[in-house]
């Protein structure tokens, strides 16, 4: 009976990430849920973002927290648009919610939107928002076990960016074991290690997005069902 | 709807938390709900624990992970009991799992049950699992701002354990505000700065445990409601 709603609730959650999806299509934007532990530097990749990816590509962001607007005046202050979501104690953001930012979103005015999910390594994995692409961060001292100990969150998903790279040198932690453990369950998975403090790595990651944005439109243009 | 089934879940919950906790009390044994991110450093600190609580304390470990039994392989190479409890892709460990795991353990042996929670800053809060105690690690690359993000789950905690010391300065971390937006969630809180890896700051969290160790034995002792 329980699994019976959770199902249902998951399938209610997903038509309306479908219309969120069309949305974005509609207006050529690409959709990227970027999701990782609280503290994995969410706020902070994307704050560099707007110095990266300045002249390149135009972005939002759709801020997911608990409690607090702390993030979105972060982004605010690097010149980002933000829009603060507050689940009130949820533990992932949902379509619906995303549903409610875009209805004030003027879309066409970007090429990415970020939808920046609350900090959690588990539940944020199972609700499709509407994306096109999933992205995952994982911290270097975070540990270089937590593919494997958490794999429904690195299944299905584009990107794992490896982030405090400059912390590499005073943990413990085996690039290596995550990326071989990330490719099990995500077998095209694009993995970056960066530092967002000091903008090592970046280039990479800036360059995949704008390729999947080219990626996105082209597949637009002719009509076709965008992978 | 929803709501209703979601308390009469938290409701038979609680239950058999109750169940848990009468079991530990009859056998004299303090169980502490160890909670915090993926990487903030509850297995670490536990491993630690092996040296520091030595002929102070005799402890086991009920360890909640997604998947793999990499954590309890980990304690038992540190010489420490330890039963692995898989939650299947669940978000947080449950009084019933944990009810599971007790059917098998010696209490008597003990004096110190720890209950590693699945690394999750949101899930794990909601659900009593028959603790005494209940601790949250926060590492300082996490950031200092994660108190008043996550707010639940540093609402009515008994210790709040910042780990990583050793790289603290080599990322902005504030403890004090730590400290104050925790003492507003839960104002009798235990605040301790430790670094599991070399040991420092430890004292003072092992005199804790032997404290609260002490107290509820006392307590029992004269047949009164533990605290």
């Amino acid at each position: 009976m329980d699994l019976i709603i959770a199902k249902d609730i998951l399938k209610a959650n997903d038509q309306i990430a479908g219309a969120n999806r069309a949305r974005f299509d509609g207006n050529g934007v690409l959709g990227v849920n970027v999701m990782g532990s609280p503290g994995s530097g969410k706020t902070t990749l994307l704050e560099r973002l707007a110095v990266d990816l300045d002249g390149k590509l135009r972005f939002a962001v759709i801020e997911g927290d608990l409690a607090t607007s702390n993030d979105a005046e972060r982004l605010e202050r690097a010149g980002i648009q933000a829009t603060q979501i507050n689940t009130g104690g949820g533990c992932h953001l949902d379509a619906n919610m995303v549903a409610k930012a875009l209805e004030r979103a003027e879309l066409v005015s970007f090429d990415v939107v970020f939808i920046e999910n609350v900090g959690n390594l588990v539940c944020p994995s199972s609700y499709q928002l509407g994306e096109r692409r999933r992205v995952v961060l994982l911290s270097t001292p975070e540990g270089d076990d937590k593919v494997a100990k958490y794999p429904p969150m690195f299944t299905g998903i584009d990107a794992l960016v490896i982030t405090k790279a400059d912390l590499h040198e005073y943990v413990e932690f085996d690039a290596g074991r995550v990326e071989k453990d990330a490719r099990v369950l995500s077998p095209e998975v694009k993995v970056f290690n960066v530092c967002a403090k000091n903008g090592s790595g970046m280039t990479d990651f800036v360059s995949w997005l704008a390729a999947e944005h080219r990626r996105l439109k082209a597949m637009l243009a002719r009509g076709a069902e965008a992978p």
